[in-house]
């Protein structure tokens, strides 16, 4: 089911958005009225357009200046409401429920090889929480039973390895870990844009994109205990247990890195299901297929595996007729989430354009933004911390006159590489790629106040 | 209900913990039979104890080997799993089902007026999961809906500001906001310690403790707008709209200093409701009280308000009979997660001890771990981000060698203040406090590798 069109942004005018228009102005006509009476006058006109309730912030709420309207307290300000542990693990308001991950319809053949976005258009900082955490399966998702879990570290060759090794989860976890922020993008996240598609939110534009902290066990670590040959065994081989039997090569020189984590947390809890519980692969920067879900195996070997999920999936078309693979690093890329596709603004004025970016090559040095399609630009605020190979939050001021507008954003890495616009992305790449599209978004806000995706040069 | 019995941490040895002693025992053993027999023998061995599930991770899994019990492969290697989007707000696994808060029956007369304690010896990294995080309400819970809402700000006297101001959430939101990472403490937590309860578990004796990043807009630049003549403005007075009527006084100083937060997130999405949902005061450092709830109004005035919430409750009683007022900053502190009581070692041999650190005055600087009581410290690992007024994870190795051990861990913040030992605090404090308990924390691992709470000095 599309449920596109249950799905405010925080702008939106709509039903279930904070205040119509209208709220919003006649709230404002009101305190515009006069300084003095303005408490009062602004608590009742609420009051009348809502019913009391909102006259829960006037202060003094006095019981003796004889008018009745001003000591109607809204029932939470004088009931008693619900108990502690209500909820031994608690949900999000009533208010929130549409703010949710989504599939995009018809995108694959069946929901169990599918994808969901997460609703970055509704996502504050840096944290992904884990229920809106994007999704992608390749033959649907488990809740695996940890006790009956096992991990297994072997070599293409015996004599890669001193010793093959067995864990069950518990072995794991009394290990030495690692708790990191780190980006996860699927290598296909904008994928339909090659095309000039123009899908209409950020949420299905960029949303194969989450960030969460892992906590895990360095590869490293497991490889150490099991003698691996460094020298000669240079590659890895990584397996999931569910029905695809997902394999992806690594090469060594990420693992020797320490960074790539055999992680059972994600946000201080255990991993959620449909993101690998109870063990998944942690692969800082690279693309999200190498972070195997229900990670069962690594095996080490002396050549890349040229597995059907590397071989013939996640490639890239060159203009010269070869394709690339194990192009696996997800490179410096930005967007701005607010204002965005399907978003209204409500009203000209202020406005704080807000956005995310993230690069598999370290940490974000620099975020411009332009309201002109790219002509001037202005940095961007970077809002600490800015970590490697995590997304980091960016956030400019903005004064909208209420004309179009252009708004995009240019993310440089501390590599120096700059995000490239779609003329400087198609020269390097040509026009048949699926995946690893890092190319500057374009929203255009219209007069009437309406964001659309639109594509620049 | 008292839920203890079901409140396995990852070491018990629990019908419902991943492997218990036997199934680990059982696992090793069959490993270290042989080399070259292990990967199937261990495998064999453990679908005979486990149904089969677990030869899902053998490998190679040759049908041509005439064994048929190398095939037996478990339903999430063969079948065709859930399907994306099954749930657009995702839930923990139903094996995780015991990582709960809780609440401590009978520690208030009502559970509108109670806590629950975050599962602390549960939770991995910093961030705590907002499902989990912990509670402490005056008056119970309220889902409030967010378009009914205001905020004002207002002066105990008219000649403090400009002019008085009233916001709707949606204003809010359009102003430049700030995403941090920080802890919040209640100021009674570790409370029933003083006593030497001996509280059974870490959830229960240190589990009012939460770490998430809040996104809002500074207090400050609500001020600046309503403009706030800082020099005579020197205290601010906030107020909750849940029945409690929750009022705190807060140092203008702490506002100035940019951090105080009007905040309407919390790991990334909308605050929950019984966080404070739609709008939460955020007062990095102090304690959990000051952080109000369902925040209606600031009020700026010229003398603290010593109101109910903070002339009878929240003080300290001092051994010279007077008592100390607006104690509002959580002194530097750290406790050891893991293991804990209740907790259960299920062998001798290698442990990670791990915990949490934090200062309300700054970021931490040092974690010693001692073994023996306090005889020999020795310095902790510390994971980066280490950020000011946040938690920080912390772990050390440790090989236990079966006979009883007693774990502390000490902290130190950047100021050079060191977290004191329990006889320390009495000095300082006397013997008749409740609240702001930041004495080293001792858990006693017996020989049979129980974890029992003890208190020392």
């Amino acid at each position: 089911m599309n449920s596109e069109s249950k799905q405010p942004g925080r702008l939106i005018k709509a039903p279930d958005s904070f205040l119509d228009l209208k709220g919003v102005r006649q709230v404002r006509a009101e305190a515009k009225a006069g300084r003095r009476d303005f408490l009062r006058t602004a608590f009742v006109a609420a009051s009348a357009a809502a019913g009391g309730a909102a006259q829960a912030a006037a202060k003094p709420l006095r019981g003796d200046d004889g008018d009745p309207n001003i000591l109607v307290l809204p029932e939470h300000s004088k009931g008693l409401g619900q108990a502690v542990a209500t909820d031994g693990y608690g949900k999000p308001s009533r208010f929130e429920a549409n703010v949710q991950r989504r599939q995009s319809p018809g995108l694959t053949l069946t929901a169990q090889s599918s994808v969901s976005f997460a609703p970055l258009q509704s996502l504050l900082g840096i944290v992904t929480p884990s229920g809106l955490h994007f999704e992608r399966h390749h033959q649907g998702w488990w809740d695996v039973d940890p006790t009956q879990h096992r991990f297994m570290v072997n070599g293409s060759d015996d004599s890669l390895l001193k010793k093959a090794m067995v864990f069950t989860l518990d072995d794991l976890m009394r290990l030495p870990s690692e708790s990191r922020f780190y980006f996860i993008e699927c290598g296909a996240n904008t994928g339909m844009e090659w095309g000039n598609v123009a899908v209409p939110t950020v949420q299905y534009t960029h949303g194969m994109l989450s960030c969460s902290e892992f906590t895990g066990v360095p590869l490293r670590t497991v490889l150490d205990m099991a003698g691996v040959d460094y020298k000669r065994a240079r590659y890895v081989l990584a397996e999931g247990a569910d029905g695809s039997s997902l394999t992806r090569t690594l090469p060594m020189e990420l693992v020797e890195r320490g960074e790539v984590l055999l992680a059972y947390g994600q946000n201080g809890e255990m991993l959620r299901p449909e993101n690998g519980y109870p063990l998944r692969l942690v692969v800082p920067g690279v693309q999200g297929v190498s972070w195997v879900k229900y990670l069962r195996r690594i095996e080490v070997g002396d050549k890349p595996y040229a597995t059907k999920d590397e071989a013939v999936s996640y490639i890239d078309l060159m203009p010269d007729g070869l394709h690339r693979q194990y192009t696996s690093i997800q490179e410096c890329k930005s967007v701005v989430t607010m204002p965005s596709g399907g978003q209204v603004l409500l009203d000209k004025g202020f406005y704080s354009i807000s956005g995310l970016a993230w690069s598999g090559r370290g940490a974000i040095k620099r975020v411009d933004v332009s309201v002109d399609g790219g002509r001037n630009w202005r940095s961007a605020r970077l809002q600490a911390p800015v970590m490697a190979k995590c997304l980091t939050r960016f956030a400019i001021d903005w004064v909208w006159d209420g004309k179009p507008a252009l708004i995009q954003s240019r993310a440089v890495d501390d590599t120096g590489f700059v995000q490239p616009n779609y003329a400087q992305l198609r020269k390097a790449r040509g026009v048949r790629s699926v995946y690893h599209n890092n190319a500057i978004q374009t929203w255009l806000v219209q007069e009437n106040g309406e964001v659309r995706n639109v594509q620049l040069g």
